[in-house]
């Protein structure tokens, strides 16, 4: 039976911690798949990697309970069906502006008649047993607000059939709906943006689908679980990467006294 | 002019920080090699990597000042050979228990009459001007002391003409010396292994070559400089990323009070 | 001189037998290449592969009478071109559910005058001699008809220049057409969709093009030649290699008496 | 400070030389690098590699002053999004027929205000320092003009805001303009299509913004220099090493008087 | 808690089943994987591929209950040890003539003090919990019986400490004990043969120790568990696929009577 | 029937010429396949590729008559037995030394009774049809002389039973023999060197063995050709390129006047 794990983490009345992968290794998806996340999203269109990275990472995460999503690089049909085929069993799409752009997303994502997707779940058939018969029924599609036109529209979008969720991008959401005002960055504490980001949730909910949060530090998913998200990913494997080897470079550089190569030196 | 960094900061007084790779992946090596170490060794020996693995690593730090260092899979010319054709500008050899083996290793890495490297620095060249006129002089080999063997032996082993290093490995040192009664890890305090661990510093100082020791955490790599050690290795890719997820995701249920899929629930 | 065998089969009033490949793996390529198949297509749909994977695979194929086809994600002219820049003979492209858009595929497939081509054939160009001035008349498009929309439309999808053939998925016919009523599968034996199957076969045959069914087992692709299609696929390397290990498995544990791990058992 | 090296030579006055890279290889990235060129650039469009082999030969220039291009396979928001993504300071788009395609493009490149690309430059930032404030001021954005549609309109795709420059094709212009009357080429001497190179160039310096051309030979590059051409592209890997081979090929069988295999023999 | 499950096959008192792998690919590692063997060998000696190609598949094979074996080239610490902190349960050691290299084998599968293995099981502590304390007890050493020379000394061979099997590959057997005499070939009939492939296993069940055969049909296999193999390897991914190719296509062309290509045709 | 196009070539009383490939790339592969030599040899020892490179690249050129040969790193029968199986038609072996050395290479060649070579022919078995019965007779093994010790025992080692040839690197041999007073590189002019290298092939010839040499230039190898070499080697494919891309950009900057970048400027 095919089931998909976020799925039963809010049938069981949790909200969902996702983490990010966005380094080209079925080796670092294996450990982050091992790191007690309920769902892991390989990044497709910022992560630095294509389809062929991303096969073998999902197939490193099977072993784990873990559910594996994708975003793809943009409404495309070619790449979300493949990412489906390839056993993903959410997508997040980006840049989804209109209602009628959410429809078309949604329709990639499920089989005749509910959708226009092609059949061939080539791996997916390997890795979810009975994925045929479920597939329409267990994969989830999120559709990314992040623009003016798009936050315009959240209501439409959210109504459309075959969304399942939202998922807000803080830093595009900045930069698309404050006309050069705000920086892009995680965590943000402008109010008219935080606004924006509590009035997506708002509408989410309302309409009765799942709405997700890129946010930097735990502290502020936490927030944002106060808020009502459903989903809220913190940080990912490049980020914790450099943020974890720069944090002990400086304590040895302090501890030891010991300048770094290019400095005025101890 | 080719010239090795770990020369230059030993030149400048300083002790070296090392970084370890162990994951296949140019990202990654770009990211830790941006991070502010002075070395940073891609380990073909327990990391997940090998060869082909290792040279588009290599590329994607030659970018950065950081000395790239390889540890090989264990004494054998045509991997050490590999490397160095490779770009890497120095190597450590693991499991060096006598002289001879310490000799042996040491003729890998320097073109006659010195040594008996075969001359093809493919890679080598492109990446340092001036390779095949100032190799020999600039690598450096880095012999592994982890055995009762090699440990009786050390004061040979560090007096091997072309041996510029001493490296230790507490893991095998302990499991390799302690009949059994210590288990692997880093950061020793049994009072016997880090007496060993002192002895190999000594006799490097003694005999006027460097010397390295593995470690996992700032702070005691920071009292094995206060040892005398040249170059400390403070954790490294895989190990960094585990915990800085880890930390991440025990930071969010703490948080939000979510507990993990498969436990008891909020 | 540059000849696409699937013509000369066809010339020689053959029906011509087409293998499918899945997997991303030159040496499976080549394997398939000796096995007697007439061409070979290398799926990028639905197959676990992209591009990167389907260049060393082309490749590996050369040596081999076989003609190399590519299905193609999705009716877009980026990966259509990279196909045949890297030396595909002919393309499937999914979902055409119209004339204009198979002229809008058609275009992707010739250099001007008579499509919209960009010119740099580089690998094809190695691969096949003469190509610049012969790929125009050699190369084949086919259009596949699997939605109720294309099945409508097949007569103008014939009927439009460049269109060198049509080809059916028995699986995306059945959904797209049935209203649910049918699940996807091979070698369907249903009145309606046998008699859609047939339709599109005397459609392409009227309009004097070829027609191709994608089968699962030689008996259903002989029968299909007989209702006069010129290409039948018969499984492929995934579907190959997963029964035939099945076969031996269950072979095996027959004759051994040897039950599976974690059943019952002798 | 984030820098496009192709800004800096034109500020002072000089042509610019571009290498072009259509071997899927870091090696041969970092040969090229090394050769002295202004900028290479990576063809996705033509080339023989995509997405997860461009990656790798970004990184292994990055050691060397030479501007890194992308040249992409279509006007698609996903790619031209992630090469810059991946680095690339310039995207070289194919096919631009209209104003309103050029202005789609240029949307693909700046952050809003000014454009619609996503914000997420994982490896760009690190590669790059001070990226994101910096990127919108410093990427280059080239459209191609090379069908008959384009060089009717060439005035207004070289008015639109966030064109940069233009690159002009000459094999898909001789195929494009000439209706079947010419054959597809580097360095065209014919007069009508020589008159149509001259006219963007003129265009372009009309408006304000860069030309480039792709050449075959340095003589026919400098011509193209003293036409008012800012870049000029020379060739590429896979060319280069062709011809020198067979020139050394050639040399060797005229020395030795041995002839090729399966000739007629000494 | 890290199991082996081959162990735990042969505590229940049944005989094993392996799969071979031979194509470098994690998806046909996948399919093997769920087709119902107890264990699986890759097979870095002869099958295409090496370490890189290697990992990936161990990945892949996780999430199934199947115990990953690794055949590796030769009697070299490097790789083995390379292969067991890779993931691999089981190694299998080629071409082993006498109990010298026999213990040499077997004292790179264990730490300290029972053998020589130096300690950093990177991804195998990742896939196996609880590793460190238990992989000394879990992992499985096969010594080959395949020349002239270990056949002589098989005796002492499987009496060395730390070898848990022997293995025997029947076509080299037959080249390295018949002078000549015979081909190699899967499923020897040849008299000499077959006894010399019963001693072995008669051998092996005196120590005490495991014993395993490769064949090619599964009736033969099943015949050598009959003869007191514990493990019997029916055929691999390679010979799978080829065979099941050659049927389908074979069948094909029967049944429609169309020729191959290149042959006198219907 | 399996035949090495190297035989046939020296059957005719040609010598041969070899290129040279040390990038990892199946295109290069392709394109230096189809440039008129009559062997390639893949340097696994100083190029920047191993085993996983390798496959790939034998598989691209196998259309093209071109002998495939490996150059092994180092003297060790797990890679020698890989590039065999692999499809290498022969087998370049550095730094021989002795006799005894020789004789264990030329073991690692063939099967038994002629030598020690472990039967599974995977991929060769693919590419070259009857290999199992003629690959002991149709496989090449040299041997090269390249160290003080390999020149005094030439004679011994060209007698070795089972050495096909002999081959001669210039750079190594003038590392090796001239105790430091000459630099490495092709072609060279010292008196000495070359009356080394005339006698190499004057012994190889005396014992009825082929004899090939490593150059840089055409015109050397045509006259090592007249010294009766029956192999020349004429540069490889990263140096063919590095010199057409510096050449090209040399004549671009000298016709235009554009100074480099970073150079004083026009």
């Amino acid at each position: 039976m095919f089931t998909n794990r976020l799925k039963q983490v809010w049938a069981e009345g949790r909200p969902a911690l996702n983490g990010w992968l966005s380094i080209s290794s079925p080796f670092v998806a294996e450990i982050m798949a091992g790191g007690g996340y309920d769902s892991l999203t390989i990044d497709l269109q910022h992560g630095a990697l294509d389809y062929s990275g991303m096969l073998p990472m999902l197939q490193a995460m099977r072993a784990s309970p873990v559910a594996p999503i994708v975003r793809v690089p943009w409404r495309e049909p070619g790449i979300v069906m493949k990412a489906l085929d390839a056993g993903a069993v959410g997508i997040i799409c980006p840049m989804i502006d209109t209602a009628e752009q959410a429809a078309e997303f949604a329709s990639f994502m499920r089989y005749p008649p509910r959708g226009t997707r092609s059949y061939g779940p080539t791996r997916a058939a390997v890795a979810h047993g009975g994925y045929g018969t479920e597939a329409n029924e267990e994969v989830l599609a999120f559709a990314m607000i992040e623009t003016k036109q798009g936050l315009q529209n959240v209501e439409a979008i959210a109504a459309t059939p075959g969304i399942d969720g939202l998922y807000v991008g803080p830093s595009d959401l900045a930069l698309g709906t404050s006309d050069g005002r705000l920086a892009p960055g995680f965590d943000p504490e402008d109010a008219d943006l935080v606004a924006s980001i509590k009035h997506i949730a708002a509408v989410a909910r309302a309409k009765g689908i799942k709405v997700g949060l890129h946010c930097g530090a735990p502290a502020y998913a936490a927030r944002a679980v106060g808020w009502g998200f459903d989903l809220t990913t913190v940080s990912g494997d490049s980020r914790l990467l450099a943020m974890a080897a720069s944090a002990s470079v400086e304590e040895w550089r302090r501890l030891t006294g010991a300048s770094a190569s290019g400095s005025a030196g101890s």
